[in-house]
């Protein structure tokens, strides 16, 4: 048997022996330093030395009203009954007291300041005058303390104080602290040029028109994006394609003028993976495979970057000879989270600043986690509050499925050594989103319908994000007696009364009140090829020779509906080819169709339509929303039912084929 | 007596008066959007509209690993002790596997990859070989199941799902999966356009060589950068000068070709305040004066902007001809909040995005706030977490003071009605800062001195961030008492034994093991103007007619050093002009002297120098750091003492002018 596994080494000798060798290249460190001026574009840099206080702000003693300087003793006395009168001549000796605007300088003679609403101002004749900055002479009724409504010199920065410490990523308050403390250029730290290198035959540029085998090259600008949100600088090449040779080019090129360079994929040890060769012909290979999943085949490596040397001078100064190489895996999850895990805390570490840190929160499992034991395991998690629980379920394993990255609200690690977790265990989630976003949540499961797009794009214009799970009807009614979720769509079909939903929900969740509302009836069908090239008509033609069917799961309740429909109708399970495939969600059913993995299957006409296949309608169903009672009165649920009740959505999804909107928001039951 | 003023009305109905006058020029939406490429710079834009999924992804079904494409159902029954052949031909006919690569095409007539390494490959003669990717035929010991290492068409996305919904703010994985559905351009808000409008005739630009009552302009960098920070674009106008015409040229100049209109300051209604004359000429004033504090004299309008019709074609299409205008007041604390209260908000509107929300915690309060009942009172606070508990004490309420924003770790918002808070009271704070960062501060109370600076920048290197608080040597003890601290700086003579710290310690803090650190020895003397003019030598000059004196507070280390001298020489307190005048820290004294508001007062040689003083030494005493037993066994103060026992720290004291490090780390008591 071959043996083409990489030598997967623990994450954590990973990291170790990818910063020794960096220590040895005298590169953990701050790369260096550049001096910027104090503008905006200053926002996010991180300072590259402690900011000290060149001057004191204020620098002289600034009155913080509008109103008069005056001599604190000279108001002693004064009093409603008894008030006192200051001269504001312009006669140094007999002057008493001075107008002055906030910020004005204090006079030297003068150690508080009168706001002008507590002056009368007196003309020559002694009279209230309107001439407020200017009279003769002001009346006071009550004395002031001493330094009273002054900014003594140094009251918010005192000259040679720490303004900033280094490292200190720079927030809008800092630049004007900076301001203040005299400096009008600032020390920060270089960024780092981090060159990004997709590699592969098979690699076409976003929006390429695809045929089989082509693969969208994306990585490149997911990991550009990454590399400019901590504050470095990406440059992306074209593609390369695999060849070795011209991979090598490629890498010498990038060395010349780059910090970093991310070599993208060809990190496995397939026939067309060379990364490793690149870098032991061009340097030191460290590490090829690490433990961690999703990832497994990464690179760490160093380049020699021989001619540096001899090239532009100020290449020499500002790069070293010796540059970091990481191949990173190809599968697009993997290739994010190796940047998380290897890039982030490099670049933090060449900008001085702190590695970027997720907030943690303990949350209970729903469902359970199977972790292979020898790997750091980065499993993407939806996160959710139902009522007082914090909640949280693995999404998609598939490194290949980035969207399972768009939608994860956090990263549940499973250390090495652990084999997985059970559902009700507390696991430990570092979180992508602030605990605000989670509880303005709503968190859906069970049957899956497209309309829950349209009410998730709906709902975000009211503050609100809707998650949710496809775990089929039944699924979602036995989550919601869990507590699992606020609420659940579903259209089971009770053969018995022919009634939906209301028989399984006092069945699967008995003494729990709710509120079901009607969200859409749908026309269930046979979805088919276009032109419908085996004449597949209705539910007898499933057991004609050659059709092969995809079925929905169990629990389902389009999967309820067939078997529903093929009991009255007397046919067998057996006799129909695929009965036992199994697809999640509509739009599984009909990719399925579509790519020829299926001739048929029982979904609805949206799904059809999406993929562009013919739709046989057979039978008009009902889709409810079931919502525990304490979560309907919640103000969390409350846009939702506004959104029922108004016109805008029912109008979206009344142009969605197959549905029929004049049921939404009927209630069917309310406990 | 003067009313002048302004009317404030209270916050909430400001805000909504300034929406609905938004909402009737049809201004409160997202302003425009536009269609930009899909590339790294997409980064922290906002979705315009809904994105759907042009293609799905995988586009074909895929090999998920390097092997051998199959019909599973050729493999059924294979064994580890009865394995199966299947032929590698290229004759279609007698095809049964065919070398893929991971991402490689399924071929139409199979429906599983068995990878590479369960594969043996044998050679014509039926021996194993080499050539892996082409051998004759493939041996396999187990059957795989239909579907196994195949990414199914559609696993990530299927064609019409929604990717993202409409403001949804863009991170780089979400780049990565519009890509991945099929987009190389997105609809995104274009960004607004905010002019910063910065007017007073005593403004200077930074760095400037100052005189006095020149004040720095930076404010327009601070609210810049925070425009920049809320995903708008920030334009910087040049200062104008306190004149009503200036201004007015200046405000419809800005209008033309911006969204929003910031005239910064000018917003009060004293005498050389036109913002509100400014409004109300070329548009409405709808708020003048808002309840909130710090921040009152806001302003907000609407201007008409009658020209835009009929100038520049584009600007018609992408300007109102009614644009907002908001006065904002010119102390830099207001000014960055009115900004967050204010802007924020709107700019989120107008982006179509969620507005910011700091993420709340609750915290113990440990001094108590005076808060007027009229306003809407924004207290900074600094927030730490010492043991189990969350504390908070209010910072500088100075709205001059930018440094208690930079300090500030968050916000305790006294709504209107409340009259203040006492210590010991739960508080709700707004958080600037993650939990985590909280996790990682160490907070010092107590006694000032200027290596704590140093102490701060050191640890900042070792993940660790330094807050401090200067309550004096006593009310450091205290609050250890209360655990409201880590550890506190203490210099506290006892003049019976002559020893430091130990009596108070036991005073201040009984049954409450410590450990005691030396940190310096230090000079404390008289800080005196350059060239000492009024001859003061020692204590016995204080009395001197003309000598001005400067306090420290009551509870200080160096007052304690002061009395006990005084005391010793038969001085009395009332013999010494200012003895009453009470500064918190070293530098405070300093900069009194500086200033001229003193003459002399006792402090450390580096204030002195740090202000340009002269020094008359006096006394030598030891300043030590206090530490409760459990926080000095804490891991977050390791580095602490880690520093202390290094050279590199020792060695930066060293160079400060009056410390003598020959006794820092030295353990004076260890409970």
């Amino acid at each position: 048997m071959m043996s083409v596994y990489l030598h997967d080494i623990p994450l954590p000798e990973a990291q170790t022996r990818f910063q020794q060798a960096l220590q040895d290249a005298n590169l953990w460190r701050v790369l260096g330093s550049e001096l910027i001026p104090l503008d905006e574009n200053a926002l996010g840099r991180v300072t590259a030395e402690p900011i000290w206080a060149k001057i004191s702000s204020p620098h002289y003693h600034a009155s913080a009203m509008d109103g008069f300087a005056v001599k604190a003793e000279d108001t002693n006395g004064a009093q409603p009954s008894s008030p006192i009168q200051l001269s504001v001549t312009s006669d140094q000796l007999s002057l008493q007291a001075q107008y002055v605007d906030t910020g004005d300088p204090l006079p030297g003679w003068a150690n508080s300041v009168i706001p002008i609403e507590n002056v009368e101002s007196l003309d020559e004749a002694g009279q209230i005058t309107n001439e407020i900055r200017k009279p003769k002479t002001i009346r006071i009724r009550a004395s002031v303390a001493p330094w009273s409504h002054v900014r003594p010199l140094g009251e918010d920065i005192v000259t040679t104080q720490l303004v900033l410490p280094a490292g200190q990523v720079l927030r809008p308050v800092d630049l004007g602290a900076i301001a203040a403390a005299g400096h009008q250029e600032i020390k920060v730290a270089r960024k780092p040029k981090v060159a990004i290198l997709p590699t592969g035959s098979e690699l076409v540029p976003i929006g390429s028109k695809l045929k089989a085998g082509d693969i969208l090259e994306y990585n490149s600008l997911v990991l550009a994006a990454q590399i400019k949100a901590m504050g470095a600088e990406p440059t992306r090449f074209p593609v390369t394609k695999d060849d070795f040779d011209m991979i090598c080019q490629r890498v010498k090129e990038a060395a010349r003028e780059h910090d970093l360079v991310l070599l993208n994929a060809g990190s496995s040890a397939g026939a067309e993976d060379f990364s490793a060769k690149v870098v032991e012909k061009l340097g030191t290979l460290l590490v090829h495979g690490v433990a961690v999943r999703p990832g497994h085949p990464v690179i760490l490596g160093i380049l020699r970057n021989e001619k540096r040397k001899m090239s532009n001078k100020d290449l020499v100064s500002r790069h070293s000879s010796l540059i970091p190489i990481i191949g990173v895996p190809g599968y697009p999850v993997s290739a994010a989270l190796t940047i998380d895990i290897f890039v982030e805390p490099l670049v933090a570490k060449w900008l001085g600043r702190r590695p970027n840190q997720l907030a943690i929160e303990i949350a209970t499992l729903t469902r359970k986690i199977v972790s292979p034991a020898g790997d750091d395991d980065y499993v993407r998690v939806a996160v959710g509050k139902v009522g007082d629980k914090l909640l949280t379920a693995p999404l998609s394993r598939g490194a290949g499925v980035i969207t399972s990255l768009v939608q994860a609200d956090g990263l549940a690690i499973l250390p090495r050594g652990t084999q997985g977790l059970e559902a009700g265990e507390q696991v430990k989630v570092h979180l992508y989103r602030s605990k605000a976003e989670l509880e303005r949540t709503i968190f859906c499961i069970g049957s899956h319908d497209l309309t829950l797009d349209l009410i998730a794009q709906f709902l975000a214009e009211h503050d609100r994000r809707l998650a949710s799970a496809n775990v089929g009807s039944q699924g979602g009614l036995v989550a919601l007696r869990r507590g699992e979720a606020h609420l659940a769509g579903s259209h089971l079909l009770d053969p018995q009364t022919g009634e939906y939903n209301i028989s399984y929900i006092r069945q699967y969740m008995p003494n729990i009140p709710v509120k079901v509302v009607a969200l859409v009836g749908r026309e269930q069908g046979l979805l088919v090829k276009r032109g419908n090239p085996k004449e597949i008509n209705g539910l007898r033609d499933l057991t004609k020779p050659k059709v092969q069917f995809m079925n929905r799961q169990r629990g389902a309740g389009t999967r309820v509906l067939l078997d529903y429909h093929l009991n009255l109708m007397k046919i067998s399970a057996e006799s129909i080819v695929g009965y036992s495939q199994e697809e999640y969600t509509h739009l599984g059913v009909a990719a399925a169709i579509a790519s020829g993995r299926a001739d048929c299957g029982l979904g609805i006409a949206a799904a059809a339509q999406a993929l562009d296949l013919d739709f046989v309608p057979l039978f008009q169903e009902r889709y409810d929303l079931v919502i525990p009672k304490e979560h309907a009165q919640s103000k969390l649920l409350a846009p939702l039912f506004g959104l029922l009740a108004g016109r805008e959505f029912r109008e979206a999804v009344s142009h969605l084929t197959g549905y029929d909107v004049s049921v939404m928001g009927r209630i069917i039951l309310e406990d």
